[in-house]
Formats: C-alpha cells, sequence, structure tokens
C-alpha cells in the first residue's frame, strides 16, 4: 500500500468550510488522486465521537432502549449511548451518556473497542464499551428531542437477534460483535 | 411500544429542504415528541440505497478492496460495493459495482440481508450480497475520485479480523456477520 510513497498519496489540495447542519459541520476536501491526478470535491461530516455501552445487570440481562430514530421514521432496538462532549474523557462521557438516558450506573467499565461512524463521509469514531453490574441509579435526564423505552434481553434473545440481522444500527451491531467475542 | 396508539407517535408537523452536499439532500423535520409535546428540528441525509458484496472465488478466498477514505483521512479495507442508481433493481446494482470496482463477476447469486446506513439521521440502507464462483471478467472502471487495490483474504484471515475488530466500516462488518452466521 501507498503508505510509504509521498508521491503516491492523495493530496488535499484545499479544504473549504459548507453549511451547518445541527449535528454536522460540513467541510469540502479537494483530494487529488494519485490514480489520474485528477482532483475530485469530497464532502466530509464533521462531529464529535459517539459511545455505545453493552450493560449488564447482576442477571446478565443487557439493557436495550428503544428509541424513534428520524432517519428511517421508525422505531429501533439500540444499545445505549450518545456523543462524547468537547475536552470530556471517554470513560466519563460513557458513564454520563447511561446515566441521562436511562438512569442506570455501574463501577465496572471495560473498553471493548472503536469503530470509524462511517470512515466515507465521516470524520467521527464510535467508542464501546462494557458495564457490569448495572443498577437503577436516579431518573433519566432526557433532552427536549428524545423519548426512550428501556427493555432487558437475555444474552441468548440478544446473540440470536445479532446473528439473525435483527438489529436496526450498525454502531449496535459492532458492540455486540466484539461483546460477544470477548465473552466467548 | 406506541405503534398502535396514534396519538403517541411522533408527528412531522412540517419538513423543509436543506443544502445539497453532493452526495446527499439535506432534509430538516420538524418532529414533535410524543414526550413532552415540544418540536425539534431533526437532520436528515437523504441518499440512494448502496449494496456491498461478499465475493467468493472457487478456492474460497473473499475479495476485499483497500482504498482512501475521505471521512477519516486513511485507507481501509472494505467489501467492494457501491450505491443503487435510482430504478436500478438491487442485483443489477451489485452485479454492475462489483465489476466496475474489481472487473469480478459471478453467476450465482444470494441476498445476505440488510441494515440502515445509519437509522439517526440516514433514509437509506444498505444491502448485502453473497457473490459465489467468482472469476476476473474485464477491467474495473473507475470513477474519476476512484483508487482501488484489490485483495483476496482466506475466509479463516477474514473471521479473525471480524471477530478482532480490525475492520473499519460498519457495513462491512454486518454483511461478514450475516455471511458467517449463514455458513456456520
Amino acid at each position: 500500500m501507498p503508505e510509504n510513497k509521498d508521491s503516491e498519496e492523495w493530496q488535499r489540495l484545499r479544504s473549504e468550510p459548507g453549511p451547518s447542519l445541527k449535528i454536522f459541520n460540513v467541510r469540502f476536501d479537494h483530494m487529488r488522486n494519485p490514480r489520474n491526478g485528477k482532483t475530485e470535491r469530497m464532502t466530509v461530516l464533521e462531529s464529535p465521537d459517539a459511545a455505545n455501552v453493552v450493560a449488564r445487570n447482576q442477571e446478565g440481562q443487557i439493557l436495550f432502549v428503544r428509541q424513534y430514530r428520524f432517519g428511517i421514521g421508525r422505531y429501533t432496538l439500540e444499545l445505549p449511548g450518545g456523543m462524547v462532549e468537547p475536552g470530556e474523557p471517554q470513560e466519563a462521557a460513557v458513564r454520563r451518556e447511561l446515566r441521562e438516558e436511562t438512569g442506570v450506573v455501574s463501577d465496572r467499565w471495560t473498553y471493548l473497542g472503536k469503530i470509524p461512524s462511517n470512515p466515507v463521509f465521516q470524520d467521527s469514531y464510535i467508542y464501546h464499551w462494557l458495564a457490569e453490574d448495572v443498577r437503577l441509579g436516579e431518573a433519566p435526564q432526557l433532552d427536549d428531542g428524545e423519548e426512550i423505552f428501556l427493555e432487558w434481553l437475555s444474552p441468548e434473545t440478544v446473540e440470536a437477534k445479532l446473528r439473525a440481522g435483527h438489529f436496526e444500527h450498525p454502531h449496535t451491531v459492532n458492540a455486540l460483535l466484539l461483546y460477544f467475542n470477548r465473552a466467548s
């Protein structure tokens, strides 16, 4: 691969800001293709990193949130999670998101891994965490634009749904894949 | 869940077009939250559906493409794929994408499943296909903005990379998960 040959790398000739989209800053990168020397304008959506959590209680059940997703216009079943705030350490962010979104707390946190949100056009990553022995702490603190229902599922149900392709969020799938591979 | 209670559903009060972003049409939906009656403006990125392919040759090797991804500014290893054109049937699209991007063709196609690209803010889905007994057909026909290197990996290598979380594209992960669960 061309990592060591500077002349064959993609070159960013210039970069310009695009319109603001509430959840994203848009950037246009003018990229020179090393294959043919041609320059194309590529869209990059800048946003903070995010994190999601496999939250397991003492009985082994895993916590899911059911919420309306505006992209597809339907309710989905997902792992809890959210965006990391500027300057906030990963582990603090994921503890805060779990507590605010579900009211659930834990003292046992383990990092599972990460993946680009979508490497094609997003600059952000999603970090996956495991929280064990979780318990109900306080009432959830939802944003005005959130409505969240909690569901606890057995690990057998979760693994069956994962293998059958029933989960409708790619980041939930990746976190569960890493969790079950770690556990097995 | 509120599917059967109209009064508790999220309501789209109005919708307005946003700026064009080359790969997306932006739409802003003003959504009324059934939990608190408040209205929030949500960003939806509209785009065509896409498809990717687990392409396996007669020796069992699986085809990957290494390409520069502008979102994260690095090369990734992914399954081949691309966007479905307007009015194009899924299977025709995936045959065309595989042929154009890699020069590889197949007569044995099987649908593996689908997942929302990102249900939070995208309206599109990614469809996963299996192509068996693939062979080199013709030279790839790349777009001006593409530069693609082919790599054939053994199924053992692919499964190990999948379980270790080495793949950096969530849609590649989901396709491989469905493929290996089908095969096992």
